[in-house]
């Protein structure tokens, strides 16, 4: 048995192939790389029993992973997040098997971990000694983690506006942070630049091939943590959409090892009104987004205008039946509030935005009472505690307290 | 089998015992209660190879857990956190073999949430409607969300000092939640009356038996991730010291069962020199602290000038030949760079203050160069944003990097 069966990349657009033993970034013809695996030579060796006692972390699935060495993986125990029944949330939008695969109970917090842990052991076993990436924050704050863990150097520029919280991980990992007085195209550009003068690995959402496999990686173990049944649908907020591509990458691959049967989740691509160019494509039945002029959402994670794989997304949703939903910003802290209140989840906007596009997507009858529903939460509410607004009675030491009707306003 | 072995209740200041099938609180002697199982039946019954397949959190240890119908249970996925190898900090310090029992990977972040998982499950199969208790943050965000889940009212009171997130989790729970101009005591004093005043049910720390159930989990989890090794040392960031009491007690029904041999792990308590009672009556070879005034410290979790549970503290200490140290805060953060910048691990100031007591045990020959040492990291760092003081340069947006050399400082 080899640790991984990768085989080699190929691009998804103009079908080129690359060797995965040396470093590649896109495609000469721009598109993303992804990666394919042996999988009939896998489909032989490989059974779902072998992952019985095995770590309990994304590594369990190493064989379909890009790492070739054990020596090179970079863990910090990622993976395996819960997958939770919603029951409350669930009667109360008439869903009768919810769940909520929790990303924030994970290194860093948030689903970012699962892509950093996978690129970044894989740059290690490509030898890469310094990397460089424009973040709207949370990233940012895994890859520069996860590079400290490995050795490698990092490069990193986020918004001056992006959460306070990722800007202290991300100094706190000893990285070449720097911020900028503009937005993540502006950091962007500051790092391509980068790139070039100093000859750094980009490692930009989707410029290197290995992130996406990390995020893969939530697309089986929702699988295997419903014994290998397939749910109706799963909803993902998407900014890049690297986890929806990933999912979708994850159950095609199992089912060509004949892990699971012909039927698909019908994905769901969540997105901002104040940023939702992959809904307005999906709309117009496009292949491609248009870039989307001043977007804004409270969802920080996903204000992307454009993303760079928005053509492997609208395909994954378009192949699997799937859809593409806008949410109302004001109705996402709804959202939050009524799901920390009846499930004591205190979860982020992006991940509310999506249990909010189920809520949708049941009332409009896209959603049937019956269907086994999963929203990625893709991280933890504490990292983002400006999205609360308190307000709390301040006592003094020796009131007592009288007025009981009280309960705190959110 | 049974789903819990649960026997009764007993006092372990004068012997006394309880029925645990009704509410209880202290002692009419003033001490905390626990929990007993039926050792000698579960012994029989239950075996270590019956735990390979069971879900991936604490309730795989249910038959050692108070909680006797599944139906009650409240769960987030809480629980089997990892353990991380820290092979470079360990070479740092000058030991072989160091781990980080990682309790930021957890519902709400913080190792709270294993108290509150067990103790709201406990209290619904009780029948309890309505809770109260002081925090100094991270409990309360626990309890108040695990209230939540589970439909039971919760008063949370806590200083208005206390981290600002912690606060808004609470209140985004839907608790009664009151801030009072003071400290953690006379938060517990507002408590005290409410809990007369309206007959709530009292969870401040030990005063319900359950809590520690929960927390015990933390020692079986270590000796399962090692394979029923039980490691040479655990240094444990010491509060109301819950969870070291928790861990002695599980390591004893572990020896009873059978599953782990006669040698326990040398626990130590880890302080901060700004609030060291048990330090200061370790060191007087006392069996219970007294109160320490004008307490103060950076790392707020382990801010308690006087703990409820302190002789059971001293007892587990003695009794495992461990010892109890205290810190200074200043060592403190510069111990939360190292961690973060050579293990890539963002870890709470308490971790670090425990990562430093290693460090310190290990420079005196105390701790041995090739000893198995676990020490507790209780939440994540970015539950404490603050103690990261940032410093990075602001670009705009048609500028380069120029001067590389600049890593960010901490």
């Amino acid at each position: 048995m080899k640790f991984s069966y990768i085989s080699h990349l190929y691009c998804p657009k103009c079908s080129s192939t690359y060797d995965a033993n040396i470093i590649n970034q896109l495609c000469e013809c721009g598109s993303p790389l992804l990666v394919t695996y042996d999988l009939p030579a896998l489909a032989k060796n490989w059974k779902r029993s072998d992952l019985i006692g095995r770590r309990n972390d994304l590594w369990r699935y190493h064989e379909l992973l890009p790492v070739q060495k054990e020596e090179n993986v970079v863990s910090m125990g990622e993976g395996m997040t819960p997958l939770v029944a919603m029951k409350a949330l669930g009667e109360h939008m008439g869903i009768s098997q919810l769940y909520m695969k929790d990303e924030g109970i994970i290194p860093t917090g948030t689903f970012k971990a699962r892509g950093a842990a996978v690129g970044i052991s894989k740059a290690q076993e490509l030898g890469i000694k310094e990397l460089a990436m424009p973040t709207n924050g949370n990233a940012g704050a895994a890859w520069s983690l996860y590079a400290s863990r490995s050795g490698i150097m990092s490069t990193i520029v986020m918004p001056v506006d992006a959460p306070k919280i990722t800007r202290n991980e991300c100094a706190s990992s000893g990285a070449n942070l720097y911020l900028v007085d503009g937005v993540i195209s502006d950091a962007g550009k500051i790092v391509a630049q980068a790139v070039k003068d100093y000859n750094l690995f980009d490692v930009s959402t989707l410029k290197e091939p290995y992130r996406i496999e990390g995020k893969k990686t939530m697309g089986i173990e929702i699988v295997e943590q419903l014994q290998w049944e397939v749910p109706d649908v799963i909803l993902y907020p998407t900014g890049g959409g690297v986890g929806l591509i990933g999912i979708y990458k994850a159950l095609k691959e199992l089912q060509a090892l004949g892990w699971i049967e012909e039927k698909m989740p019908r994905l769901v691509a969540v997105q901002s009104e104040g940023c939702a160019p992959i809904v307005k494509a999906w709309e117009e039945q496009k292949t491609e987004s248009e870039f989307w002029n001043d977007s804004e959402t409270i969802a920080f994670g996903i204000n992307v205008p454009k993303a760079l794989g928005d053509f492997l997304v609208l395909n994954a949703v378009y192949e699997t039946g799937g859809c593409a939903v806008s949410v109302n910003d004001t109705a996402v802290i709804e959202e939050q509030k009524q799901i920390s209140q009846k499930e004591g989840a205190f979860i982020c906007p992006e991940g509310a935005a999506a249990f909010l596009a189920a809520r949708q997507l049941r009332n409009e009858g896209w959603i049937k009472e019956n269907e086994t529903v999963v929203v990625l939460n893709t991280g933890a509410g504490i990292k983002y505690p400006d999205t609360v607004d308190v307000n709390v009675p301040i006592l003094n030491k020796h009131e007592t307290i009288t007025d009981r009707s009280n309960v705190t306003s959110f």
